[in-house]
């Protein structure tokens, strides 16, 4: 029997008689041929059926065969310029493994929540196949990234025994008598993995019960976050612009294929390098204030306020010290201007709104223990976190970064529901 | 300034003066020399202070640093042959960032509990380190090994919105006025992943609310989950001691000094090589009558039973063909007997036990759903997954290997819960 291969590896049979298993994709005729796109997960090959070289019965079963039917095709890899690939199979046996009736996703078009209701068969969709390849892509960056740089990978739990910021926009479960609540962000614990490993990273999911039904909220969602030993500032946006260029240049190197797909303006993405522009949340406020934008200085920015900022530059654009009053209390205050936190928030380009944000933590003992009682948080939960700056405190810092935002943004996408295999939102946990 | 840089890096840096940031491990004195173990996270080093060399305050300050108190030691890096990693500092200058009073672990025994409630201080000890090193290392491996044969990451959703198996060992959540729940495994997820891309893995967090207390059970672990389209019960065997193979050889290559911090027998790892024996379910109840264990024939194997089993070679043992009634109702029955399912079990060698379970999924559609009626299952549930025998079916089979038991093994652990960072166990939901 002919080898078994799989599409994306086809070069490498050229002359050869191979067996293809798969799915058929879409089909054509014309007469005397049959053109059968057969789809194998791995990319999608032109099966070209000639009647006069095969057997009566085997020519029938092409006209039988339906969108995604399960089929093994046996044929000699030709090389072929005009197809995506470079080569076409041309078919010496076909075995119809089983017929499909009525596929629900049809070439035509369809509604988003009855694509959604059937997101485990649209993700054999092309459209699919690029993005969740980008997705891929971006997670193995974003892990050799770290790794190449000496971080050690501290896995975050997502069970927390403490509702540290209040309950509101967490989930919240039962454990064995007592609650948990799943993890909004590894942070915390990374800062103990910082002071153990130097430099430390997580990355997992994290939740939020959040009652938005924008395009950017997902209820759960993928957050790699680094933390830093020794490092101020100044270090973790050097290292965020590092981390982004990085990630971007390998989706550039080795996705152009499924860029294209999704039709994404490339050389937007061309001109992601570092630097990256440095703008204080004043001189953010300020653009606003420039482009008469309504905004109360000393908020947070809006999304629209995001928009507005991002689109003044061509790159991601890195605004940092925002007042301390609107951050975290584990933000460090800038001691040249209390009233602000040495924190920074990455805004994509091209409208796509925050994609990290991270910062410098307060290190010093008894101020944070201070700003722990001003937030009215409970003293007692937060003590194995003081103990960090107990025992060898040190200036650290570090960042979260939303795979799905970037995954969104790096795409070209509107929505960020596609960019995860099964998304989760306020009103989706099917299928 | 002396150029900062990082202990795992200190070779390059032979014959120059250097800054090193980190923290006190150990000290000794002898009357004129103070010998400091400096660790910064990627390693430990020898600091040297010799009292001609430095000043008086200098050398005063090495008396008063204590345990994990933080540091910033500048010196000039030496060849040092009797050192573990082969160099030394000879100190120059010493900056003390903060004296660390009474850090609770000590050089001296401590017990479990005490250990487990300082998680986040005690992931700084060496042995924590050499643990957290090799799962790094094998989380790693596992994304090359599947990265490299061309599978798509199809990350499965934690929330899932069924009880699908009871809920006895299920987490649960309030979800928006409904239900959901913690998944348990990605893999019919990953059978929609295998659909779509022809070879899918998932590698997430899973849950399990089982009120075990053994030393093999995590309530909060990793998984990797790999599925394939157009695989066997042959194939999945072959993949998975591929897959075995491949992680302990890069154990074995890339972690030996941590090995060897944990005493770890790498004679015994070193035999992990392909093929693995294989034996049926019924080889293995043979052997527990030959050993003389109590033991029912048709009831799965327990851990005891497991070790016995495993025992009897020196590489991972992998039993196939269990009794179909003692196992989940997507396993395929094996046509040459179908009382027994296409399954498979890899027990560790050294009496670790069971590392992967998987096999082939029944692929018929109208089989599946007389089993989902026979398992009394609630069908709706289900649609989406016998959609994907409604459209293209194809025989497919995986596997699912958690990470913890694999890390214990390969690391020669008595217990699971040094094996994540943070473990979450019946009794601890702490740090």
């Amino acid at each position: 029997m002919a080898e078994k291969v799989y599409i994306g590896d086809i070069a490498d049979h050229a002359g050869k008689e191979v067996a293809v298993t798969g799915w058929l994709y879409n089909k054509r005729s014309s007469g005397k041929l049959w053109f059968l796109q057969v789809r194998d997960g791995t990319g999608l090959i032109q099966a070209v059926v000639f009647k006069g070289s095969v057997s009566e019965v085997l020519f029938q079963r092409c006209e039988e065969i339906t969108q995604e039917s399960s089929i093994t095709v046996v044929g000699t890899v030709a090389e072929d310029k005009r197809s995506a690939g470079g080569f076409e199979l041309q078919v010496t046996d076909l075995q119809v493994d089983q017929v499909a009736q009525d596929y629900p996703i049809t070439p035509k078009e369809h509604g988003t929540t009855f694509l959604m209701d059937h997101r485990h068969l649209w993700l054999r969709s092309s459209r699919q196949h690029a993005i969740l390849r980008i997705r891929h892509e971006i997670v193995g960056a974003c892990r050799d990234f770290f790794d190449g740089r000496g971080f050690t990978l501290v896995d975050a739990p997502v069970f927390t025994p403490n509702a540290c910021e209040g309950t509101s926009t967490l989930f919240e479960t039962e454990y064995f008598g007592s609650k948990a609540y799943l993890t909004q962000s590894g942070q915390l614990y990374m800062e103990a993995g910082a002071m153990a490993f130097g430099k430390a990273y997580c990355f997992g999911p994290t939740f939020r019960a959040e009652k938005s039904k924008t395009r950017r909220h997902l209820t759960e969602f993928w957050m790699i976050e680094p933390e830093v030993a020794y490092m101020d500032l100044n270090g973790d946006m050097e290292l965020a612009e590092d981390f982004i260029s990085y990630i971007v240049k390998r989706v550039l190197d080795n996705r152009r294929p499924e860029l294209e797909k999704l039709e994404r303006n490339t050389e937007a993405l061309a001109k992601v390098v570092k630097p990256f522009p440095r703008l204080s949340y004043d001189d953010a406020a300020a653009i606003l204030k420039e482009k008469e934008v309504e905004f109360e200085y000393g908020s947070d920015f809006g999304g629209a306020d995001e928009t507005v900022i991002s689109e003044a530059f061509d790159k991601p654009v890195m605004v940092h010290r925002y007042p301390a009053a609107i951050k975290a209390f584990y933000m460090k205050n800038d001691p040249d201007d209390p009233s602000k936190a040495l924190c920074v928030d990455v805004l994509a380009p091209e409208g796509y709104g925050e994609i990290i944000g991270g910062g410098q933590r307060e290190d010093d003992l008894s101020v944070l223990e201070a700003k722990i009682k001003e937030h009215e948080l409970p003293a007692e939960a937060f003590e194995w976190y003081l103990d960090l700056r107990r025992y060898g405190t040190v200036p650290h810092a570090g960042f979260g970064m939303g795979i799905e935002r970037a995954v969104s943004w790096i795409c070209g996408l509107s929505h960020v529901r596609e960019t995860i295999p099964f998304p989760r939102l306020m009103h989706r946990l099917t299928p």
